[in-house]
C-alpha cells in the first residue's frame, strides 16, 4: 500500500513525475511555413547562403567610392561623373570608377568600385552627366552589406525557438517554405462521473453537463497540445480503465477529471494503480483548489487524475498538465551542445528532406532567457491593487481568481468570490493571484502581482 | 495635389483613418465550441436555465437540516437517523424530516428537507441506522445551490468576449456545442519590387527572395485575421493595380509592402489614388524604423502601402494593421447598450439558429476592462534596464529592437543594432522600446517597459 492522502507540494508532486517518467521525444514534422506560426524548430536552422548576397542599397540615390566624397559640403561639393544607373534586379552594367557614381534605387545592387551610397536629398545635378554631392558618405553607408543579415553558416535558428513571425520571414529569406517543427503532444481527455451527460442532452433528474472535456481540451490546444477527447466514463472500474487504456495507446499524455467522491476516486486510483509500474506516484496537493489531485505514470506516459470541480480541473490542469506539455517539449529537443542543426543545402531545401550535421561554433542563441521556449511562452502578469484581505492556511498554496478594474488611476484586483465547482467564477475573472505555500494570506491595499489567464 | 509627405504622428495617421473609413461589420459565423479558442462572441449569451438545476453537495458525507446541527461538539454530537443514501445520477428518493439525513456524494443531489451537508469527517456512525454529527453547519453549507453557477436569464458572456477555456466550458454547461463568433476579417497581402522572387526560387543576380508575404501573413494570423497573400507584384501600375483590386474584392484590409525607392512608392500612390476615392489619407508618419508608410481608403477598404524594409514592414503591420483588424472587431459588435444577446431556448440549442433579443437589466460585463478584447489581448511588457544610452529625434517616435539579458539577478534590454532592412534584427530581438515622440532619447541604466513580440 503506497502514502496515498500524503499530501505534497506542487513543487514536490511535480519532481516525483519528472523522475519516475522517462519522456519519449515527439518527433519531428515538416510542415509549410504559413501553417507554422506558434511551433517549436525541431533542428537548429543554418544558413546555406550569404543573405543579401549582394551589397544592396538602402536608400535612392547615387553609389559612390566614400572617399570621393570626404570633406564635401553644400558650398564645396564633390563633382562626380554619371557613369549609368542600376536597375532593380539586374546586376550593374559596369564597374564604377574613382570620380565616377551610379544612380541607384533603395535594394540596388551596389557597382563595383563603389563602397557607398549618398541620399538623392545631398545631391544636385550639374549636367546630365555631373551630380554634385553636398554631404560626405563614410565607406559602408547606407549599404547592407552582402552576409550582413545572414552570413553563410550561421546558425539562424537554434532548436527550441517558438516561431514567431520573423523566424517565418528569415526562412523565407533562406528560401526555406517547409519547417522541421516539433510534433504536437497529443492529451487524451476523459470526463468521469455517473451524473455528467453530454452537452447536447438535455441533464435528467440529478444530472449535470460535462464542462471539463470542453475547457480541458481548450487548455490543452492553448498549450502547444493536441486534444483527444474520450467522452464520459461511469464511475466504474471497467469503463474507466477501457478509456484510459484507450488514451494511453493513442496519446501522450492521459487527463482524467472527476470522480469528485472518495468511492469515484477509489476507482480511478485502482485503474492507474494496476496501468502501472509506477502507477500512482502523488495523491493530494497542498494546493487550493486542486488538493485531490492524481499524478500517476502508467506505460511510460504521464496520467493526471483531476478533481471533477471546473475551477479546481483548470487550476491543476494549468499547474501540472501544462508543465508536462513543456516537459515533453524540451525533452523532444536536441541535447544541449548538440543543436542539431539542419545545414540547409541548395538539395535540401528543395527537397525538404535535410540531413542533420553537428556544427555550432559560437552558435547565436536568442530566445529562451528564462525557460527553452523564450518570452513568448511567458504569462502576462499585470501589478494590481488588492480590494480586500485574503486568508490562507500555512503550507498551502493558494489560488486566488480575481477581477481587475481600474479606478482613480490604478489598477484593482477583486478577489472573485464563489465555490469551485461553478466555472462562472472562471468566466468573471481576469486572472489569479497566487498565495504561496509559506504565507498566512494577502492584507487589503497589497500590490499583487495578477496572473492573467 | 494632396499633402503627402506632411509626415503625421501615428495618432493623427490612425484618426484620419477612422474617419475616413465607414467600417462594414464583419458578420458572424457559427462554429463548434471546439474549434473557438480565441475567436471573439459575437452575441450575448443569456442562460436560459439555471445551472445546476438543482441543490448539490460538493462534499462526501451527510445531507441534514442545518439547525438540527446547532450546537454539536465532538463532546456532545447531533444525533441523526440515516433516512437513505442519495445515489450519483439520481433524484433522492423521498423527502428529509427534521431529526434525519441522508448518506450523500459530492456532486449529488439534496434531497428536499435538507439545506447543508456535513462532511463525513465530521461524522460517527453509532449504528446503522444512527449517525453522530460532531460539528455544526450553517444553512447552504457545503451546497452549490441550484442557479448559484448561471442563474436563469443572467448574461453569462457579453458579445465581444474573447473565447478563454473557461466560457467554452460554461457554453458546454449550458448545453451549447455551438458558438456565435464574429467573423475573421480577412487580409489580403501583395508584395511589390521588381528584385523580389518567391522564397523557392533560387534568386538570380540583384534579386533577393520575398519576406514580407510571409512574415506579414503571420502576423495576420496572429492577431486573429485571415491571410490571402496575393504573391508579388512588379513595380509597374497595371500589376499592382490588377493584384490590389482582386484584394479589395476579396478581403476587409489590404496591404500592399514594398516598393521602397521612391519611383516604387509613387506607383503605389497613383493606384491607390485611383482606387479611391478618397484614396491616400496618410502618407509619411513621424516614426522610426516605418516613415513612408502610406495609408488609404479604397473602395471603403483600408490600404496599407508598408515600407519594403522587412523590419520597417513588421513593425507599421503591428502598429497600424493590428488597430484596423481591432477596429473591424469592435465594429462588428452589437452596438454599446444593446448587447444583442442570444436568448437560448431549448430550440435554438438544438438548431444553433438562434434568434435575438434585447435583454440586459444589470447584465455582468466581465473583461474587457481596457479595450474591448479584455487583458487577454493586451501585448506581455516586462521592465528591464536599458544596457547603453539610446539616442532619438524629437518630434518621432522611435521602436528599438532589444534582447533581453539575465545579469546578476537584473533583466538588461540590450539595443539590438542593425538596419531596417535586416530581418536577422527581429529573429534576434525579444521585444521593443519605444521612444514617445516628445523624447530625446533614453539614458543608460533608465528602467524601461519592453514590449515583447
Amino acid at each position: 500500500m503506497k502514502d496515498f492522502f500524503h499530501v505534497k507540494t506542487s513543487l514536490e508532486a511535480k519532481r516525483d513525475l519528472v523522475s519516475a517518467w522517462k519522456a519519449n521525444p515527439l518527433g519531428v514534422e515538416v510542415i509549410p511555413i504559413t501553417q507554422a506560426l506558434g511551433r517549436i524548430v525541431a533542428e537548429g536552422l543554418v544558413s546555406h547562403e550569404d543573405i543579401p548576397p549582394f551589397n544592396r542599397s538602402t536608400i535612392d540615390g547615387y553609389a559612390v567610392c566614400a572617399k570621393d566624397t570626404f570633406g564635401a559640403t553644400e558650398a564645396l561639393p564633390a563633382m562626380l561623373e554619371i557613369a549609368g544607373e542600376v536597375q532593380m534586379g539586374h546586376l550593374p552594367e559596369k564597374p564604377i570608377s574613382p570620380g565616377q557614381a551610379a544612380k541607384i534605387w533603395t535594394g540596388g545592387t551596389l557597382p563595383e568600385g563603389t563602397d557607398a551610397c549618398v541620399m538623392i536629398e545631398y545631391t544636385h545635378l550639374a549636367d546630365d552627366r555631373t551630380v554634385l554631392i553636398e554631404k560626405p558618405v563614410a565607406p559602408g553607408e547606407n549599404v547592407i552589406h552582402k552576409g550582413e543579415d545572414m552570413q553563410k553558416g550561421r546558425l539562424v535558428l537554434e532548436a527550441g525557438r517558438v516561431l514567431r513571425p520573423f523566424e517565418i520571414g528569415a526562412m523565407a529569406a533562406l528560401g526555406h517554405t517547409a519547417a522541421h517543427v516539433v510534433k504536437r503532444p497529443k492529451v487524451a481527455i476523459i470526463s468521469t462521473g455517473d451524473e455528467i451527460v453530454l452537452p447536447h442532452k438535455t441533464p435528467g433528474p440529478g444530472h449535470i453537463r460535462d464542462i471539463n472535456t470542453y475547457s480541458l481540451a481548450a487548455s490543452a490546444l492553448e498549450a502547444g497540445a493536441l486534444p483527444f477527447t474520450l467522452g464520459i466514463a461511469r464511475d466504474e472500474y471497467e469503463d474507466v480503465r477501457e478509456k484510459a487504456e484507450r488514451g494511453l495507446a493513442s496519446s501522450d499524455i492521459l487527463v482524467v477529471s472527476g470522480g469528485s467522491s472518495v468511492g469515484a476516486r477509489d476507482v480511478v486510483v485502482s485503474v492507474l494503480e494496476d496501468l502501472g509500474p509506477p502507477g500512482v506516484l502523488v495523491h493530494g496537493v497542498a494546493m487550493k483548489p486542486g488538493k485531490p489531485l492524481i499524478i500517476a505514470v502508467c506505460q511510460g506516459k504521464p496520467v493526471f487524475g483531476l478533481p471533477g470541480h471546473p475551477v479546481s480541473a483548470l487550476t491543476t490542469f494549468n499547474i501540472f498538465v501544462k508543465f508536462a506539455i513543456k516537459h515533453l517539449y524540451a525533452k523532444s529537443l536536441p541535447e544541449p551542445g548538440k543543436h542539431g542543426q539542419l545545414h540547409a543545402s541548395a538539395e535540401s531545401r528543395k527537397t525538404d528532406t535535410a540531413g542533420r550535421i553537428d556544427h555550432g561554433k559560437n552558435p547565436v542563441r536568442p530566445g529562451g532567457v528564462d525557460d527553452s521556449f523564450g518570452f513568448q511562452s511567458q504569462p502576462l502578469i499585470v501589478k494590481a491593487r488588492l480590494s480586500r484581505n485574503i486568508s490562507s492556511a500555512p503550507g498551502r498554496e493558494d489560488h486566488i481568481r480575481v477581477r481587475l478594474r481600474r479606478q482613480d488611476g490604478e489598477l484593482w484586483a477583486d478577489p472573485v468570490l464563489g465555490k469551485s465547482g461553478l466555472i462562472s467564477v472562471l468566466v468573471d475573472s481576469h486572472g489569479e493571484v497566487i498565495v504561496p505555500t509559506q504565507s498566512e494570506g494577502l492584507k487589503k491595499d497589497t500590490l499583487v502581482e495578477v496572473t492573467i489567464f
